[in-house]
């Protein structure tokens, strides 16, 4: 599996963003977030953890996307297809940057864009972008979606990676009995399957969560407990894993020495809606359609809320599958199928697998579990 | 070790935001980030790495703060301190939480401070901010560096969490002979010592870098390569790990086979360079006499850039060992010592600890290294 990818990529991205920019009249595109300056150009490095300094990004109308970032990343970004870098020693509470931003977009003809709708953020302090508007004296607007947009059609070698790290997912869930049974605290269960991640070949572990009670879990958000898990829990591990900066995002249910009829009759409706939805998700399908499918299965309604997302560079983006979002499935979309189901009062049971769109029926990117609940 | 804090931590931190605030003329301070709003409520999840969703909160002139999120969180919030919590299904296209917090922000007396400064940013879309701004009809202001003011001084618990990745790291550092030498990817370096931070009983490991090259490293950013090690490589592993929300940073070099005279010379420089900063950091000491003690040791001057920084609950934040930055170090403030040195032409080596500001003498909070590099 190759790291990286051609040139020819990072070129095609640049032209397809360039083209709907000639559409809608702007000048130039201004991005400051991680995955957004990865995906013109490749750069990948962990270091963006660190919130000390911005980096940004300006795709100008025609030619090259210009790096404007702290000299720390320059020899870093110099070996990406990028040729114009500008850059600072940051941090610098003076200047961080702003003046060379300023200048780089003065030459600029045109409104320019920045990501401003559903999930972006602008990732630099907002006195320091008020400053970079006053300085450049530009007009300023949204970014029309363009950057959403491209970053949900992905390509051949992008789908290859997110393929590539949910196999990994796979083995490291095949493992489970390995690390997880009676009298383990969850706690633990949570810090031993991130070191299965890696050793199946994760490059990070940037998510885990899941939830382990009698029968269900009450939620899927918060930290593990060090309480050990007893005989009739259901345990649910989900994972957020990265290869080559793609996520995987799907997870496993297991049963803690015995299932009960509820938790395996409330599992095998899940694989039933999972399936439903795998079977209908094709070009011209909206994602609210997929929400149906699945939500008319697990019951609900409306209040079942999300039942999926798209995912590839972060570990949610783009579409969801909720009854409003009317986005139309296209070739290349990469999703998770997420149905929850209430398995008794107040447990919840969720379950997801990963697919790609293709032209004609939907692949799937995770092994897709059967019907009948594992029991560990 | 405790997780959490008792709930008088809480109230006293927001207590102290509020008075604040009152010297400022704040009616209210508006969070967005996982950083701010963990650090008033005890608000600890993974799922901040998902960005479907904005959550807020907002710090009244007296009493709790208030919690605007999203359903999905509502159940961990309702188990911190915070009682007053309002939240929307989301993700909502048409309405994202954006008229709930409106409202929220409505009843306040004053205007409303949102962290606009220094490594600061915004967590939510650009146009929800601008929404907002204009259904509340408020006045907003940045907020004045208050949150990271007090985020700056440690609490003996905060201090103690963050003592206690240290260790863990220490540990996971000290088993370097079980994954690297001679022959070994330095990729493969780097999924093991993630695996081995997790096996000392790191909860998660956002941040590892490093670098292996002859007598040094280019860079400490970029991703590890496939390489295998070579006798005379100075391999470098530096560790953001993660405990209860407190991370480590702190890095040690190796010598793989051999270490030449340049590497052990300028290993031993930079001891040095550390060393004598740690002497001297104590209250009153400015964050830029700690960067010249180091400086005038490592050699550089102005290009050896930052040496050291503060943090916490996050791998990097707060003051800078820089030149420029006049920040006076106050007791329970915990920092990292960072001098870098050229070794050969294009080749450099960093060192890092830890240590915590005390009334007197700075405290070591990660196992300090000693002068020779070791040889694995």
């Amino acid at each position: 599996m190759m790291r990286g990818f051609p040139e020819a990529e990072f070129k095609a991205r640049t032209q397809a963003a360039q083209a709907r920019m000639a559409e809608e009249g702007l000048g130039a595109l201004w991005l400051t977030s991680e995955v957004d300056v990865r995906y013109f150009t490749g750069f990948l490095t962990r270091f963006w953890e660190s919130p000390s300094r911005p980096w940004h990004l300006v795709v100008p109308a025609a030619g090259k996307p210009i790096a404007v970032i702290p000299s720390i990343g320059a020899a870093l970004m110099g070996r990406t297809w990028i040729d114009d870098i500008r850059s600072w020693s940051a941090p610098n509470l003076a200047d961080d940057g702003v003046s060379l931003l300023a200048d780089t977009l003065g030459g600029i003809e045109g409104p320019v864009g920045v990501p401003s709708g559903y999930e972006t953020h602008l990732r630099m302090p907002l006195a320091d972008f008020e400053r970079v508007k006053t300085m450049s004296a530009h007009c300023f607007t949204d970014d029309r979606g363009i950057v959403a947009g491209l970053r949900a059609i992905k390509s051949d070698a992008e789908i290859a990676k997110i393929t590539h790290i949910c196999g990994i997912a796979g083995r490291a869930f095949g493992r489970m009995d390995e690390i997880a049974g009676e009298g383990v605290a969850l706690s633990q269960v949570f810090r031993d399957f991130q070191r299965l991640l890696l050793e199946e070949g994760a490059d990070w572990v940037p998510y885990i969560s899941g939830g382990a009670e009698q029968d269900g879990y009450g939620d899927v958000i918060s930290p593990a407990k060090d309480d050990p898990l007893q005989v009739g829990d259901i345990m649910m591990l989900d994972t957020g894993a990265v290869w080559d900066g793609y996520f995987c995002d799907y997870d496993r249910n297991f049963a803690i020495g015995t299932a009960s009829d509820a938790a395996q009759g409330a599992h095998a409706r899940l694989i039933q809606a999972t399936d439903a939805a795998f079977q209908m998700a094709r070009p011209g399908v909206r994602a609210c359609d997929l929400w149906k499918v699945m939500a008319d299965i697990v019951g609900g309604g409306e209040g079942a809320g999300r039942l999926g997302h798209a995912l590839g560079m972060q570990l949610t983006e783009g579409l969801s599958l909720t009854p409003q979002d009317q986005t139309v499935l296209h070739p290349g979309m990469v999703l998770t199928l997420e149905p929850g189901i209430d398995v008794v009062a107040g447990k919840i049971m969720v379950h997801e697998e990963n697919i790609v769109i293709t032209e004609g029926a939907a692949r799937a990117i995770s092994p897709f579990a059967t019907s009948e609940l594992p029991v560990i």
